[in-house]
């Protein structure tokens, strides 16, 4: 047995999360959003949707894009968006430890 | 903002949570499978399936089935049942509250 769970920054519906995290972090290194959302085997109107809402839901820009120019356009990951990033893997490193550490409290094995 | 979550007890596959836990504290005051599904607008033979799932995934009884008799049968949940759920609420509590600790640490609006 084991502790299953799932967790997610909520403001009036789901705002940021795991998948939305991968998709920023693949972003970043790719500088193309239809490239991180081919990576994940998402198409890229549903990546594009699923940015507008958490855009709504946070109140700020995740991406800048860029369209056009020589290198074809791109997006990039906002400084606000970068800063989500780094407090979202923070806050789940220790929800993590958190919540094992609470499973093990109540139901670990050699108790 | 606010922190969304779900969590549950997994053993290749959902072997106890929130649901089932208000279903048991049901069958306790109701001594019945059936009209505790009822109260939850679950029909009885998915109460019934959901029950069969949960112990075999958790390697134990949750419900003692009375058949018939004068009072017409009826179900009680079992010791290791009720010991399971005092645990599991316990560890509720703890989840809440570490979660939202977590969360304002990261998060909090006064920071």
């Amino acid at each position: 047995m084991k502790i299953g769970y799932k967790v997610w920054l909520d403001n009036h519906g789901k705002a940021f999360g795991d998948g939305p995290y991968e998709l920023l972090r693949r972003v970043e290194k790719l500088l193309s959003l239809h490239q991180a959302a081919n990576q994940m085997g998402m198409s890229y109107s549903k990546a594009w949707r699923l940015i507008q809402t958490l855009e709504e839901r946070l109140g700020f820009a995740l991406l800048e894009r860029k369209v056009g120019g020589p290198s074809g356009g791109g997006s990039r990951v906002t400084s606000q968006g970068k800063d989500l990033m780094s407090r979202y893997e923070r806050f789940r490193k220790d929800v993590e430890k958190g919540l094992l550490k609470i499973y093990d409290k109540h139901f670990g094995p050699r108790k």
